[in-house]
């Protein structure tokens, strides 16, 4: 299924599920609001399910989509290029963070290779690895585009049908995962191209600079963006001169969790500035969006800002892979559980006040 | 073992233990500080458990004490005081908020009744239910003590009890829980007195009072501050003075988990003033102590401040039961799990940067 038909298939979350949600959030035993945020996020997975309760999603995927950054050459990442590929391996091993995290909520790894600049073929039988690489890494934004209109349309369609391809296999929410040595470079110039705000506002430490190397990549974005102008009312224009093919992927995985009627929790600065992509593409997607938690970089605020969303986790993480968006899992599912377990006051015997 | 022999038990957490974490932690296949407050966390249950890796937990249990409350018959609550026994009945039967977290998170649920009021013979045998009631709900604080020394000894006791007879079958994580109808009174009674704060600093809305009914509240608790003139440094006096059954049985809980070298969960108010009584008996205890999330209690900030605990979650909450640390569980476990599980940069092959 392509884009046209991805974004065409998405529809407004269901207001009748949603209600139905709130009135049975007031008829469980519990004092009513007392579940917080829990509350409105279970209202939420009605809509986006469209059905009250909503399912409580048994089987949670994350989707590591991983490339490379012609602006390394730049000098915006203190590590080698050959680690994004390294941590693909790492990953693959189940020594990685998500890995850890993925274990501890249930949730099942999958690696998509969008755009690795160096070797994976060690790994290459890896059943966990899925090759669907555009190009070996994007190229220099701050010089010419990173991608063509066409790779970038080709990385989205990847997201599609990986997202498509899980949900076939009985994967009922999407968790978004990243690696790619240099990505918060082209998630910064996203964020300030789709939402406004100045590249200072949106740049960020990424896996740790100092303050002369954070000034040289907030200089280079604010570079990039008086050089290439982008439109964001060109969501793909922009996804092309700025973006990552992991960016275009995690767009595309996003719009197809909307259009499957299925959650999509976002992990930190990379989702979030795919999700502004996704956003741009189809301002319904953002009903299947559930924010994870809040990145240390500042982009992911500006863009969560933007979106509306609120994250459910906030511990000072900066690490991408798809963590805080696993850390976030337990919630969301309690969240539908809620819905789907507590006894009410009449059935439970119990007075109201 | 009785609440001397608890204490004597109790050491501070290894340090040791903590500095290999810290050490381990920085050779992990990660940005050095990238996972923000789950590094913190993992080096203090390595610190807990005494060594390093800590083990990553397996059977969480969450306890929920019930107790009554004498003040109830000044207005404090809008609940019929009744509620506390049909609400334990509601978590028997596993349709409480507790029981669809707790089923969420892979914990199991325990109820002690230390001091209902009304009949729980509907419920006698139910194999989640501990009977160890101490008396029938507590005294009205705001005109006489609500328990005597002995009686808030012995509710102290039954915590240790409870929570050895789980390390005995191998519960290796803690999670406080409460049910009692108006115990956010003797909480914030109990807040107050610990650290000083105001009473209008202290009281909250409860399960949902409004706001002439927060006034009333905030002025009985002044009174019987002003009544009683708890003092701190005698713990178990103040406990006996304004405190419950349930917050009493938390205490020894909390003591016990510290004794066991086990972590304990707190949940909201109810858990973070009983954290006081613990800490006030013994400062080693904080150590075990993790601050599963930030109740809308102000009594509970207050606590928690004086603790000097940072909460994992911050979604609103206010309902109490154990709810709060069983969204907490899963962050706890993902923390321990990454120093158990995670690969090297030299295991893994990945270049540093």
């Amino acid at each position: 299924m392509g884009l046209g038909e991805t974004i065409a298939a998405i529809e407004p979350v269901d207001r009748e599920a949603m209600a139905a949600a709130r009135g049975r959030q007031a008829r469980l035993t519990k004092p009513a609001g007392s579940l917080g945020a829990l509350e409105a996020l279970g209202e939420r997975l009605a809509g986006v399910a469209r059905r009250c309760p909503p399912p409580v999603p048994q089987r949670p995927f994350v989707v590591v989509f991983a490339g490379d950054h012609g602006v390394h050459a730049q000098g915006v990442s203190p590590w080698p290029q050959e680690v994004t590929a390294q941590m693909v391996g790492n990953i693959l091993g189940g020594g990685a963070a998500v890995n850890a995290l993925a274990r501890q909520v249930g949730a099942e790894v999958l690696v998509v290779d969008v755009g690795v600049a160096t070797d994976l073929l060690p790994w290459r039988a890896a059943p966990a690895l899925r090759s669907r690489s555009i190009r070996a890494g994007t190229r220099d934004l701050t010089v010419e585009p990173a991608l063509t209109v066409d790779e970038a349309s080709a990385a989205v369609e990847v997201g599609i049908d990986i997202a498509r391809e899980l949900a076939d296999l009985g994967v009922d929410a999407l968790l978004t995962g990243d690696m790619g040595i240099a990505n918060t470079t082209p998630a910064a110039a996203l964020v300030a191209a789709f939402t406004g705000a100045g590249a200072s506002e949106v740049t960020g430490r990424g896996t740790g600079i100092d303050d002369t190397a954070l000034a040289h990549k907030t200089e280079l974005i604010a570079r990039a963006l008086a050089f290439h102008r982008p439109d964001p009312a060109d969501p793909l224009g922009t996804l092309a001169a700025v973006g990552g093919l992991e960016h275009a992927a995690l767009a595309g995985f996003i719009l197809a969790g909307a259009a499957l009627r299925l959650p999509v929790i976002l992990d930190g600065v990379i989702a979030c500035s795919a999700a502004l992509v996704a956003a741009a593409l189809c301002p319904d997607a953002v009903g299947a969006m559930v924010a994870g938690h809040r990145s240390v970089e500042p982009g992911a605020t500006v863009a969560l800002r933007h979106l509306g969303l609120e994250p459910l986790v906030d511990l000072g993480l900066r690490l991408g892979e798809g963590t805080g968006a696993l850390l976030a899992f337990p919630i969301l599912a309690a969240a539908a559980r809620v819905l789907a377990d507590m006894a009410t006051f009449d059935s439970a015997g119990v007075s109201s006040k």
